[in-house]
């Protein structure tokens, strides 16, 4: 596949020159790499009039469709229902007939067409320089931007320019309800429910202004959106405007006949609100006061706070990297992805894929809290909050979940829209309890990282006990006093209903550890939770007690118990069949020795402190030859340990195959949606791979290490509320705190305080000889750092 | 539950007086019990005027709708149709009308009422004695039979007697089409499919005959159903006949005016006929040429002939109990269920249900070969043998089932009516390889037991080699040689997906070895099916180094590989929640120890050579601490082995309890059908649990001892065509055969060689003490043998 973006170092956008330049058949991808959100409302980067489209949609986040769960067998606990994103009335489309001819990019002459997300500027700016089939030369001009500012706004400037005239220049803005989510789900009658989730409550429309009010059939959940427009026309020239509203459809129509030169502009203003509890007239009049705060301001005020916000944003988190322009273009468009996926969360949490598009049916799945969730603590830690606190409250639903699966304290859905589990493959979603400690670890972290004790008393320690206690039922005593949990699936799909995953019990071993240690801190608090100092020991206890497999016999740390006797999966004999879940059943991988994604290599990375250098150089080389990376959530971790265990190189090819999976649509997917943490993996590559950096319960600590690839790398977290930048270069690393008190960190082991304007330069040791590059299976290596971003 | 039918040695029936005493709610569980069959058709054992019923049905053996799998995630691999068992057009209906007042034994006085069916002469014989809510006195009789001798053709003979007169008769003599099953499914959607699965193509009408033909939908298998009539009336009176046909149901009108004593009498003949290759016409004439040929016969020959056929079968098959009246009727019911099941199956399996219901969707299962198989071999070998065949036919499907899983040779349907799998949840049946094993080793011991070449040849060699290439595809060899089996799933469903499995490693080693004696008896079709000598080797090879799991720290033989080290379950913490897959999820089943059913137990049995009588003992009381008996598939191999290892009170306890399991509707579920495989398990409780009758590759063998319980058991076995019949007392044992060249067998290891009419009596040698009675989890044991049989 041939690199389809410009490679610019704070946009991504294409500068196409004719129709087959501007390849069509790409679209959809585009669409989701230009889609813009705030964490609340997001649209898929599609062209304003609306036609040719890959896969069109808006979203708001927590409107969904429930439907029925369809089995083939029956078992007990499974769920009953499934929920499913849903798209809501479409604000995008602005159509234009240039005399009657509708532009569309695949008639006439398109003699320029650019399209561009900014990155700093948080707006897709378009332009169109088109002739039309009769001969009409116009020029486009559009900028568009999903409001960080007003969380239910999204807005569009559309601008017309006659090159020669006198021409007729109609625009159609539209708001376009009930359009169905392509095909989502293997089951015809979950598809037919999804088809036409929604049905009309109420349509208005006035002056310039129309909104339409809907009601998902089955969840209930009421939904407005409303438009208004402002036309600057020249002087002198009156448009003719014109609003229809009906069920599905709101129009208003802009008629002006311009001169050579003359241009007019439609700002085009679309709130939406939405809630299960509201009446159709309330709903509506929440839509039309998110526009009418956003009219208040006005265009160039909404333009503006998007800028001061993402200034704000890059000040600390930006990560500045040298030796690779794709690649310092390919970790701002995941930062900024991060940043506006959760802007406004304001209690909800992330999808798989954001915002930007329908994949995974718009569930929030574990991947969340393991992967992206750490890089907002470390960049954006108000969001972090905002998505714990989603979590904190679907409690309930978890501690239900757990009840009925017959076990204590809480159990976190594995995907979902509203907190209730929605899996319909058990062996790879409930048996995957490790989701639960992702989210305790996560708020665990977050207080770590933010000092924020309130949040912890309110949120933090909640999550903790109940999960703590969802892991004490989980666990076995042996003879010998040892702990085991059996039974689970670890992060890897390859394997499941394995007894001691390293992962899973490692991670269980610090909720367990991180629950003790916050009652401790909230003693009265735990008391309210009901957990006695006996129980609080227990957890430690166990915690102690848990085993990490290992093979005598290999002399190696196991994904699972016994997992290393397994047979070798026969991978010279499935080169031409990956990923092997298209071409193999579950009954032949499970019993192999074969890894979906990083599983122990997780383990190596977040549970680093359990395993010796030498012991996880080991660990990364097994899991390396029985890893076929079928998995997005893959690349990233094994580049952070492959840099850890100094295979710099391996961890640059990592690297570069994480920053270009959705850019160069890897996995041939992105059309659904971006994979948000396979985006944070990027920053998690640079930055816990290349930085070095550690934030667990030991500290703040990097061992920071560039590869030959790179001459420098620049980043920045927040510690405290304090911005640390980090700049590492191949023989020093320089840290630099902005203000605020001093903090302590550990340079390659050394201890380092650092005072706020007083930048500490720190050595780089020499790396040790970390012996030969692991091998992969076969046809499995990544591709080499240079050949990646060659495209 | 009391206990509902008369105590009978050679019927089971029920004589009731007045409509309480018939229990109306209780008539779906008699329809199953009083089904008749013969294998291609089935009748339920509906009451002649239809209603009231509980679950009516007519069923032909293969006639199924298909419908698409609902999956709420799919998987490749998975089966993407399923197949249900149908109900064809019903020809059971022969309503009366006394003075046009229906005969409804809810209605007017029921003086007496009796049902009954007969062992020795196939028949369902009725008896009504009711007077009119009007106040006219009937006396109804009827005979009903599914004809062993025309295997498409069942019969109705209904005679009304008219007490008090003069009274006019009129009687409705139907086929009804089209009747939905009741609910079979959890899919609404697949409800839908098989709420109406066929459209009718023609219908006939003729004097006092009709046809109906009908396709069903999806799957196009076209069903003929043809019935006639023959009317007897008194001298000189006149009956007026006639018939109409519509698309979905036919009647036969019969009116005559009786005085009082005088009877009219109808037979009725129903021809069935079903294809999906044959068009309407040609589906007519064959269903109306079976009633041709039937009614050629006329009825006292069709009476006859079952007879005939019954006293055939019972002359060797007869098992004769003495100590319990109920346990007597209870094996001869098991028995004739077995026989009528199985009579004409022409290249044909018998489903779980047989053709008595519709329960698990009328699919044949891995139970048929483990369970009724043998005991078909053991006395009706024809009928085992078009089983064997039925599953030959399959092997194409199968070879296609393992090239989809990747796997060598073929892959045996778990769930399945016309040989493609149907089984939608792949930890219970894809994995759970050892189906192959049970097909090919009943192949193994139908060429044993009846020494057919010509069958070796044909059908047992191919299965054996198809199946053994499946299992060397499936092993793994560790760095000791040695092989294993993993992430497989065994008989027990409360486990899955684990590896080495005990009994699928065994039974695979027996499959591997018997397909290498079968190639080397047939080398030059060996070598027409592909099979190498290194090939056929490496089978023995492999078959030698299968592991057989045991705990050396318990001194154990394990279910799977460190299954004595899982958590065991917290038996007394669900005391009020069996079956536990209605209160637990699999999550928790899977992770902990316990059993649903036997599974060790069973391997004790089948494998018994690959265990000295102490490990045997061992791992029967280890299992039966922890098995619990969910499943109708446990009591009697728990028997079989409870008596092996000398516990012969424990094993009466559990024969008693397969011996009611339908009867007494333990589990409450025979409304949809019988459960063939417990029915097959009473005889092989008493056969190889009290008769101790092995037959191996050993030869055959007997190690037979009573419970205090029994006083004396006589049964007999069809060896290499001879009857050989054995006579079990307390002290001794007497071998007889009737004809034919002498047999060897062992008598408690003793060699025995036996003659043609000399009989040889052999003493019983002390039982060693068994130690103290295997412990069952808490209130999982079995009921004592006299409370079971008290009801």
């Amino acid at each position: 596949m041939s690199v389809a973006y410009d490679c610019e170092p704070w946009s991504i956008g294409v500068a196409s020159c004719g129709i087959a330049d501007l390849e069509p058949e790409r679209l959809a991808h585009r669409e989701s790499v230009l889609a813009l959100s705030n964490g609340n409302l997001g649209w898929r980067g599609v062209l304003d009039e609306g036609e040719p489209h890959g896969v069109a949609g808006a979203f708001l986040n927590g409107v969904f469709e429930e439907h029925p769960m369809p089995y083939a067998e029956e078992g007990y606990g499974y769920p009953e229902h499934g929920q499913a994103v849903v798209r809501v009335a479409d604000g995008q489309v602005v159509r234009l007939l240039v005399d009657d001819e509708p532009l569309d990019v695949r008639t006439g002459a398109l003699e320029r067409h650019e399209q561009r997300l900014e990155l700093r500027d948080g707006l897709v700016r378009r332009a169109v320089d088109w002739t039309s089939p009769a001969g009409r030369v116009v020029r486009v001009r559009s900028e568009r931007l999903v409001s960080f500012e007003h969380r239910g706004v999204a807005a569009i400037r559309y601008a017309v320019e006659a090159v020669d005239g006198p021409v007729t220049i109609t625009l159609q803005s539209e708001l376009v309800a009930d359009e169905p989510v392509p095909d989502q789900h293997p089951d015809p009658r979950v598809r037919d429910i999804l088809a036409h989730p929604f049905e009309p409550l109420t349509a208005h429309a006035l002056g310039a202004a129309a909104t339409l009010v809907h009601r998902t059939r089955r969840s209930r959940i009421g939904v407005a959106v409303a438009m208004d427009h402002r036309v600057t026309a020249p002087a002198g020239v009156e448009p003719s405007i014109r609003t229809e509203a009906e069920a599905d459809v709101a129009r208003t129509t802009v008629v002006v006949r311009l001169a050579a030169g003359e241009r007019v502009e439609l700002e085009k203003l679309v709130g939406h609100a939405w809630s299960p509890d509201l009446e159709a007239h309330a709903l509506r009049d929440r839509a039309e006061a998110q526009l009418a705060a956003a009219r208040e301001d006005g265009w160039e005020a909404l333009v503006r706070a998007q800028r001061a916000r993402l200034d704000a944003f890059w000040a600390c988190a930006d990560v500045e990297v040298e030796g690779e322009p794709r690649l310092q273009q390919a970790v701002r468009f995941a930062l900024f992805q991060l940043f506006q996926a959760s802007a406004r969360l304001d209690a909800r949490s992330v999808p798989g894929k954001g915002l930007t598009g329908a994949g995974y049916a718009g569930h929030v799945f574990w991947d969340f809290e393991a992967f992206v969730l750490p890089v907002l603590t470390a960049t954006a830690p108000d969001a972090a909050e905002q998505a714990l606190r989603w979590r904190h409250a679907t409690l309930d639903r978890a501690r239900e979940r757990a009840r009925t699966l017959r076990l204590a304290g809480a159990s976190f859905a594995w995907r979902t829209i509203d907190g209730r589990e929605s899996s319909g493959y058990w062996p790879a979603s409930t048996a995957a309890f490790h989701v639960n400690a992702a989210v305790a670890l996560g708020a665990a972290q977050h207080v770590r990282a933010t000092g924020d004790e309130r949040f912890e008393r309110e949120v933090g320690l909640e999550i903790l006990v109940e999960t703590a206690r969802l892991w004490a039922t989980l666990v076995r005593r042996d003879a010998e006093g040892r702990c085991h949990i059996d039974g689970v699936t670890g992060p890897d799909e390859y394997s499941a209903i394995v007894d001691d995953n390293a992962y899973t019990n490692l991670v269980a071993r610090g909720n367990l550890l991180a629950a003790a240690e916050a009652a401790g801190r909230h003693p009265d608090r735990a008391r309210d939770l009901g957990a006695s100092d006996g129980e609080i020991g227990g957890w430690v206890v166990i915690a102690r007690a848990l085993v990490v497999p290992f093979s005598e016999r290999h002399g190696v740390h196991e994904h699972s118990a016994g997992s290393t006797e397994r047979e070798r999966w026969d991978f010279a004999a499935s080169r031409d069949r990956y990923p092997l879940h298209d071409h193999h059943p579950y009954v032949e991988l499970y019993r192999r020795e074969v890894g979906k994604q990083a599983d122990l290599v997780l383990a190596l990375h977040v549970a680093h402190e359990a395993f010796s250098p030498e012991e996880a150089a080991a660990a990364f080389r097994w899991s390396e030859a029985i890893t076929v990376r079928d998995s997005s959530l893959s690349a990233a971790p094994q580049a952070v340990v492959a840099a850890a265990v100094g295979h710099l190189d391996l961890a640059a090819d990592y690297l570069a195959e994480a920053a270009t999976l959705d850019l160069d649509d890897l996995h041939r997917n992105t059309d659904e949606g971006l994979h948000l943490a396979s985006l944070a993996g990027i920053w998690t590559a640079l930055v816990a791979g290349f930085g070095g950096m550690r934030d667990g319960t030991a500290g703040l600590s990097f061992s920071p290490r560039l590869p030959e690839q790179l001459t420098r790398l620049r980043f920045g977290i927040r510690v405290r509320g304090q911005e640390l930048r980090v700049d590492v270069r191949p023989e020093r690393t320089e840290y630099r705190l902005a203000d605020g008190p001093p903090i302590a960190l550990r340079h390659f082991g050394e201890r380092v305080e650092l005072e706020a304007g007083a930048p500490r330069s720190m050595p780089t040791p020499p790396l040790p000889d970390p012996g030969p590059r692991p091998q992969q299976p076969a046809g499995r290596a990544p591709k080499p750092f240079r050949e990646a971003f060659a495209g």
